[in-house]
């Protein structure tokens, strides 16, 4: 497998999905060792920083790409496996910034109420123990807590034309926010352009789900993703692939929409996996899927269906090429 | 522990939280081992059965109850320990029905699609081995997966003299529909009306998160609840205690709202716990919890919020109840 | 026509749609002569009184009723015809609540900004000159405006034996707050317990469409009402006719779901006036209807969809009811 | 005053805002004379046509534009004065389009029920007497309706790098599909980009408010736009004003944040027009508002505030600026 390190310049970042050029070719079966900003593009570092202070709204959650894959077509179907995420720094910054979280008005959810105080936390990590330590602001609480990194953000170009914020999951992934995206995970994704034009970034070292104040644990991170390209095949909505579980995610307003999205997706994975009729997978669907949280407050909503693997039939989905990812990751350590 | 045994009478069904009398005055400290009709009042019994047909819009969900709680005044706490929960029949019944699910246009999405087709599956228990077959109806799959036991539908008498049908689930609790509600969960109630008034029923030997396609693998059940009252204390929403988590329900539509509501209730809970300020809970809450949904097809949405006792300090909510009902709980066997 | 006066003593106030046992009997062809309190229970008098000291929140929205309809049955359509609304009061109040209104988080849309200020604005009323006279609070700034009597609050007792708050809308009328619902307006709304058991309330002597801080010009009213009524014909949402227009109002939760049930019911009542197929009422109502928001604060909001009379064909809604009704009110002065 | 005609060439249509060269540079004070072709880019012309068989997915909503505005910076205010609409055909049409609508499940309010019939209404317009006539697929009826010229889209290059497509309503303006948008309304937009990059299309010569079925009477439009420039106060949200009333546009899902979007704009401009207090502003504007909708189907919904100008002191928005266009239009014929 041929091998690429790629460390972005700050004049490198991608502040969009679509309209930036390709910073690289890649030809599937390629593996990347990237290293990506925080979402912040770094400029939170004390806990006394105020986001609407140090932050420049015009460069937030930049990218590491994007990446013009060789073949990629629309309608084909990219794969791209995590092979690991690794903290790239020994703490990780989270804050509240005005009229931006799920338990504030916001610019759509508009209102009249003062904004929430801006607080910034920065979390000390261990790297070595895989650990972070919570601080309080207002009382001597402390508490440390497991990482369990994961990346806020990896999409394709969109269709139409589009050129798209990085801080919006859509149909082409985005801003998803999921804790499923982690080391382990392939993510399959529409290709929407010639070349598919994927990037990737905004490293959680953690994140609840729902992602409820608007940060999670953002901080840099060294990425590993092995990439593939599947002819045909496109699904409709971000699919993701684990050793232990199939999943969908939708993303749109309001939140049921974005679950209704993902549930529609898994229904059709079903049908197609199982050759079950529409109304069966339906129901076998509502009876085994979990159904967590990505985001509650990022342009559009995102919600995750998923289904243990352990409680289907053994499947070969997009023919065994999760496994065959997950196998040729194996052999790179 | 005084320990009463009662399976109603058809008639003795209730159907609303609220503006039924109570079928009788139990103490804190009762067990009740109580018998629940499945949500349709068994009235769904082969995979031939159309809903539109065979049930009585009049008389779905009936509940067990409603049990007068010695001593319950508006403002006091609620606390029912699930001891167990035991499937009462070898099969179970999971049907559509017209114009309800979260796939499909309803009577509040209302829209001017044909509704999709009516269709009951009906699953063979195997209570020993605990599973359950699912059969489809097009083709000839099969699969056998592991059975789940949860409460739909617990709920106490709500506020403001309103009385509500058993479909509704709101603060009062009522039909949250998630699968945290099991075997070995505490549930904190606010109780609205003298003698809190509370019921349950709407078991489910399994169900996905979100109860996709509107019901559940709907059943009879045997339910051994463990009934205590705690003075004061009512939380705005519902509250569950596992030994494992802590987790709060909202219900609301949007689905967002549901969500919301168990987001601020848990970072009540946790300035309660652990005397936070508001802004470090909120952002303890933002990067701890997970938020798997309960239904998105109910009169309100239920979304849940969890937060898992490991990734916590030790603690002690309402001076230990739930320690003390499982403990009392094991003493039942 | 027989005509009957009715003024609440306050112990006679009623708090519910359902659940209160009518105050009298009232044939179809009754004139009612009502007196209806403010929605605050005249308990807002000053521009400093706080809601949250002065309200009881247990006694918001009574309402004047219920009244028993001779002959009146499940599926039957209950007409009510506002003759006359006249303000009985020289000021009216308006406020705004705690967490409550459009532009605020609230019970539901849960969150943790601080409460907005709890003003309230006394506007003095000239009934002369049909005239309020805003005067702000913090500058000095006043402003006259016409009075635009309406009725917040219509409706009937629910069906599935329940017992609502008179703060919901939803299909059985209620807290509906549109300013359609005016004197010259005919209600239709299904009957869904026998005797129907309708009451009336909630005055605003003038209000914005959406009602965007929650409270309209509140102030008690003198209420005249001609009551009819159908054997069947029960709509699913409440219907409305002037002189110059057709309308349907849905309440529900989000927004656009409230929408959508009032168009889908005027859809269905095109079809039912012309004949016209499903399809081709959907194509006429998009290009003719009006959409006006009634109101974006209560437990469910509510939107109406309205056609002008003077776009549509000649038609007979209800076998000429409104047209009867008018011409009888037109005899009482 | 200058006066420019252009009428596109089938090459030169534009389906985004932002990511298009500009067609011409305008001056501020320029007389803008343009064709626009219908929202299905002509392809629509029989009462046999099914949109998913004659449409190009790619190429729907065709804007005439963009125009490089000179000496438009960032923070100014576009102002577009809609001098007149005349239908460019003796037809208009208007189609059901699989999965769009707001009476259907869509892609995002996602579902497993078949689509709604795909149909064509083809109406013939008298320009003469300026009305079209609806012919019923199923029936023999027919109607005459009077045309009313609206232009669906109207906006401005997005900020933050964006590229949109024409179907999107949003801050920048866009589809918002409001009947407000007719001859004699002033628009005024933020400006995001250097030259502002203001485009416009999608004539309607009728439409109710929420365009139910997703279209209205599509057809080409001679439109005359006057262009003028405000330096700075740029409104977050499009404002609009007409001789008689104050508006403004929201764009968002759910729909009451696209209502919230509005509500709060509009009480922004009346803190502006007046020195009013917020807390003053929202009492004036939640008894004061009109609130019709806009659109209930375009990937945002769209939602107005309106209030009539009798109803408010005099004011001077803009430094009257809509007063100095409709005075200039009229000098044009």
């Amino acid at each position: 497998m041929p091998i690429v390190e790629f460390t972005p310049t700050p004049d490198q970042y991608v502040w969009t999905f679509g309209g930036a050029d390709p910073i690289m070719e890649v030809a599937p079966g390629t593996v990347l060792k990237l290293w990506t900003e925080d979402a912040f593009a770094g400029r939170v570092t004390s806990s006394s920083d105020k986001p609407s202070e140090v932050l420049n709204p015009k460069e937030l959650n930049p990218q590491t790409g994007p990446f013009y894959v060789t073949g990629a077509e629309p309608g084909d179907t990219l794969a791209l496996h995590i092979v690991s995420l690794e903290p790239a720094r020994d703490w990780a910054a989270s804050t509240t910034i005005p009229l931006f979280g799920a338990l504030t008005g916001t610019d759509r959810t508009a209102g009249l109420q003062p904004a929430l105080p801006e607080k910034t936390w920065i979390y000390q990590i261990d790297r070595a123990e895989s650990t972070a330590v919570f601080t309080a602001h207002e009382t001597d609480f402390t508490l440390t807590v497991p990482l369990a990194p994961m990346l806020g953000t990896v999409g394709v170009a969109p269709a139409l034309r589009e050129v798209r914020t990085t801080l919006v999951p859509d149909y082409f992934g985005g801003n998803m926010d999921t804790p499923e995206l982690r080391a382990g995970t392939t993510v399959y994704l529409g290709v929407n352009v010639e070349g598919a034009l994927f990037s990737v970034g905004d490293g959680h070292y953690r994140q609840g789900e729902g992602e409820t104040c608007g940060t999670a644990l953002e901080g840099a991170m060294n990425v590993t993703v092995l990439v593939e390209l599947i002819k045909g095949g496109a699904p409709a909505w971000p699919r993701l692939e684990h050793d232990d579980a199939l999943l969908t995610v939708g993303s749109a307003r309001p939140l049921e929409d974005a679950w209704r999205c993902s549930q529609v997706e898994m229904v059709r994975w079903l049908t197609e996996l199982y050759d079950l009729a529409t109304m069966d997978a339906y129901q076998l669907c509502s009876q085994l899927c979990l159904s967590p949280l990505a985001n509650v407050v990022d342009v559009n909503y995102s919600a995750v269906t998923k289904i243990a693997k352990s409680l289907l039939p053994q499947s070969d989905p997009y023919s065994g090429t999760h496994a065959r990812m997950r196998a040729a990751a194996g052999q790179l350590d």
